[in-house]
């Protein structure tokens, strides 16, 4: 059977406006790991949208080095499993020439090992083989509390107004008061330099705190608010149809496209009062 | 001596707009690799913007599962060369258990080593030493045929419009038509797969074509284009300090903040006309 990748995917979510909620039927952009093997071995994990996964084993290849030519790749296909399923998170590369390569230092974003190939199911399970469990609820906030999170952000930015180039993460305690807030040109660098001033500080866990992120809300994102306990994520863009997955599945709140008055809310529906 | 990291640097521009050009003095967004050693060993090198990096670098760790409290970590600090400086790219930190750990399933986003440490010079003389050149200069584009790039990049997007949640990477040649366009979560993965589908096609190098990002201009999306000899890079946000240097020294045309009839030209100014 030929596997056709997904790219986008549609859920229902909730929808607030100005104080009104309505459901509301998201289409997410999909997010699942590929796992390249060269020569019969995984060298890389990334996560990635499906689809023309051929085009991105090839160009992650000639980009780290590894090929230089076309005709350095004698075949490229997808993984199949045991019982001849295709298996559409991995990309199985021949190289031409036979003598070993060295494959230690191409980029791994991940390290999810399994026999039957990556997917985001494993990638959640990951999370949960961390011994990490369901946030509880308790801890909520009021819409126009949400709201008004973007601005505070915003203006406590202080290297994006002259650059404009920098991501911002910015952690809000239970009355909306910014407790920290961090810029890098990497939007997990901002959300690991807030976890780690707050594991300095001695604040961990987070379970009464919000975190405001000012680029989109993949999974690797709510992973690290699950690590840290923040029952609230919020990003000013759309989220991952795998950190939505994720956010359900430890009952953390997921809210996207918050801007002005408006924001869909995609998971722990309970935190978050009208 | 004290190190004061720097997260802004400021450098002479061009800024182009409706096709008068004017000198202009922009603020980049500063873009270091960063090298965390936990216990003597290198474990992962990562780009960030320098400032708080003693936070970034517990962050980092917690969010790794390598520790799980503030007491695990006994001592955080900048590295020091042999003749005594510190080591502004470098964070040292000890951990309080003797045990050893596997560090070997951490992130690796680089892997510069170098006994005096990383900083950007090395990153960028990794770059020369893959055996890249200057690229020539020969080919150019109107600023007109420039300006109209987005609104193509943009119709073009089929999923984006959907999820908003998409990457878009987009391969132009020397009349500025399309010849590609991948969308990916990651901004990476869609330029490895503009990059990916010309050396399966055979167009490698892409030395009369313009890549077009939806995201910002950062240090690995001009090495890629290098590696693929693209010589015009655009896109619609902003380009970092290290990208901006690279480009300088490879002879590639940066382009950045490309929206509506006004952008600001980088580098490789020769490329672009009047």
């Amino acid at each position: 059977m030929r596997y056709a990748p997904q790219s986008a995917k549609s859920t229902q979510v909730t929808e607030w406006d100005d104080g009104r909620q309505r459901p509301f039927l998201d289409e997410l952009a999909v997010e699942e790991p590929l796992e390249i093997c060269v020569n019969g071995r995984p060298t890389s994990v990334t996560m990635r949208t499906p689809g023309d996964d051929f085009e991105l084993a090839a160009g992650f290849l000639l980009t780290e080095g590894v090929v230089s030519h076309r005709s350095d790749i004698a075949r490229i296909g997808y993984g199949t499993a045991p019982d001849g399923e295709v298996t559409g998170n991995r990309v199985e590369v021949t190289l031409s020439r036979q003598e070993e390569i060295d494959l230690s230092r191409l980029e791994r974003t991940a390290t999810v090992n399994s026999s039957c190939g990556v997917c985001g199911r494993t990638s959640i399970d990951a999370v949960h083989a961390r011994g990490l469990t369901r946030l509880s609820t308790g801890f909520s906030i009021s819409a126009n509390q949400l709201t008004d999170l973007p601005a505070a952000l915003g203006s406590a930015q202080r290297v994006f107004g002259r650059t404009g180039g920098l991501h911002a993460a910015a952690l809000f305690d239970r009355s909306a008061s910014m407790i920290a807030i961090f810029e890098d040109i990497g939007r997990h660098n901002a959300v690991d330099k807030v976890i780690g001033r707050s594991l300095q500080t001695d604040r961990l866990p987070l379970s009464d705190s919000i975190l405001v992120v000012s680029g989109r809300g993949g999974f690797e994102i709510v992973q690290k608010a699950l690590v840290a306990g923040v029952p609230i994520v919020a990003s000013v863009s759309a989220p991952s149809s795998l950190a939505v997955q994720l956010a359900r599945e430890f009952n953390l709140t997921l809210v996207g496209f918050l801007r002005g008055r408006r924001f869909i809310l995609y998971s722990g529906e309970d935190r978050i009062r009208g």
